[in-house]
């Protein structure tokens, strides 16, 4: 459990606030705080930890031999969002990575795992991915999910506890329930180097994101690695909304890019240029476009509720956090045995900075 | 003149601080201070004020047409870097944009203008670009200087003012003393801006950076407008260094590109993507390549100084200013009338998180 002084400094500096979520109550780190990562979650009876950070690596061999002493495990990394998924006294409940409860994740959750897994589990925390073109969040998804979201697995953990099980031990209990996990690629120790080569080569040509090692010793040592495609697509993906961002992100991922070239090598080319130049212009041209057409930047998002309600918290929640993002509900109905939420979100800075320009407006930079 | 109590405010905040070039003492603004705008130098008899910063316009039409009401000269903006020139007892000096008094320019000014300007003309200030391929400062030149350096001067000011002399009157003195200035395109009204878009695409062409308006008419506004090759060429120069300028110079040059194509009817093609992706990765290439050879990252300067003594002065000079960055002095030798000075510019960010990222070390991002 976290320590009571901390907790209360936490909250004096506002560092942990308090939530409510229904009937339930609870205090969410919002940052880090001393050694508690955000997405914490204290309730009265329990404590759900932040997911802790994933170091990267650059360069994939090198990164191995570096972090890594004991042989590990190598599993995929889903280009999705990262949720805490526990059960208490008033029933299942998803939180976000900051540690909010998320009402879509929650109200799907009998669809994408089986719930069975926490009567025979209470005490422990199912760590996923959900991920796929339905989902409310991020305009990437997996090449290999069609259609709404799927979950994947990467972690279980326990309550009141910043530790993981083991591997095998996920493994045998996500097979003993039918819960879907991520790709385990295998254990491999330095000798594999190429085999994993082998593996991110084969990602990038799939349009899938990267893989992340963890150490098959006590320590549990974690390292992600990512692939050019995944960087190329954080671009494109972004590139219509480039003001909401911090910068950083565009550099950071052309750096790593360069370095997966390297690392794989592979030559700079035309085609790599292309595909970069591509990534970052294309978006804004859209951008462009839609602002000439209908004096707004935004993308549009769609995802199906169980419960109308649901849906409605959703949008209240979305709506309240969202920083210089309108949120605009485009319409919800049923649709066969679920409620279709149509949003989008308006990117206010890109709005108004092209409205100031196309009008001739002068900026002093 | 500035205010005594605003100069004496400036000190005790260290926004203007006390500087000495050999036995000239001067107060240098090292930021902008209430209206003061940094680069300004204060001496004892007078002040020389910091050139002012002039907004940009990001659409050319829409932007001449919000903000020039009179008719507006259109000069050529030269890719170089600013000076201020003018005469005291001691001698005539150039400033550079911050307040410094830059040994290599005042070096060098015999041999970029006609001195005896200032012998008639002692209260004037000649504001000049400096620009060419052995600069000391930039690695862009523009392609019409072949060798060396040359002077473009934009504007005359006075001392103890913040006024130029209107531009026909700029362009009497330049000739009558044979100074070398920048283009000046002519006087247009709003009815001209098919032929100033037509100015516009053949700077493009040229690989030119743009133009600067100013209004004919006493309020003397002004505005800059840049190509799309400029802002292509801005990324190409300083990609191998990307983590020594704020994010945001890239984000920006990338918007001002599409928006550059948009006024100009051009369409985003292949050759778009592939020139801007080619100017991200290509230096981040060569970094690499240079890390892998010599352990480091860096680009080489060369330039020609009239004596060995500004030279050296300007060596210190930049070691003392440069953060981040290692200057290190290559050779210094006697070549016909000039002494060669070739330097060197050690990035240490990106030599540092190469030598980090490569030897597989881990980043939290």
């Amino acid at each position: 459990m976290i320590d009571l002084e901390v907790l209360k400094e936490a909250v004096r500096k506002r560092k942990a606030r308090s939530e409510t979520y229904g009937d339930l109550e609870f205090l969410r780190f919002s940052d880090d705080f001393q050694d508690v990562p955000r997405g914490t979650v204290v309730f009265k009876e329990e404590v759900i930890w932040g997911y802790p950070h994933i170091g990267r690596i650059f360069m994939l061999e090198k990164g191995l031999r570096e972090q890594f002493t004991s042989p590990f495990w190598v599993e995929e990394k889903i280009d999705g969002y990262n949720v805490r998924v526990f059960k208490n006294e008033k029933g299942v409940f998803a939180l976000s990575r900051g540690g909010y409860i998320c009402p879509f994740t929650t109200d799907r959750l009998a669809d994408l795992i089986n719930l069975r897994f926490f009567e025979d589990n209470p005490d422990l925390v199912l760590c996923m991915e959900v991920a796929g073109p339905e989902n409310p969040y991020i305009e990437e998804s997996p090449p290999f999910v069609h259609e709404d979201v799927a979950a994947f697995v990467f972690d279980i953990a326990f309550k009141n506890s910043r530790k993981f099980l083991p591997v095998e031990q996920k493994i045998e209990l996500l097979e003993r329930y039918g819960l879907p996990g991520v790709n385990v690629f295998g254990r491999f120790t330095h000798g594999d180097i190429p085999k994993i080569k082998e593996i991110l080569l084969r990602l990038d040509r799939e349009g899938r994101e990267g893989i992340v090692i963890k150490e098959d010793s006590p320590s549990d040592r974690r390292a992600k690695y990512i692939t050019r495609y995944a960087n190329l697509n954080d671009i494109r993906i972004t590139s219509k909304n480039m003001l909401q961002l911090p910068p950083e992100y565009y550099t950071n991922r052309i750096l790593r890019l360069v370095l997966f070239m390297e690392e794989e090598g592979l030559k700079e080319d035309t085609e790599l240029h292309r595909e970069l130049g591509k990534a970052f212009l294309h978006g804004l041209f859209e951008a462009l476009e839609e602002f000439k057409k209908d004096r707004k930047v935004s993308t549009s998002y769609r995802c199906r509720f169980r419960t109308k309600e649901n849906a409605l918290l959703f949008m209240e929640q979305m709506r309240r956090r969202s920083k210089h993002i309108q949120i605009i509900q485009r319409s919800l109905e049923k649709e066969g045995e679920f409620y279709l939420l149509e949003f989008e979100k308006v990117f206010m800075n890109m709005t108004g900075l092209l409205g100031h320009l196309l009008s001739g407006g002068l900026v002093f930079d």
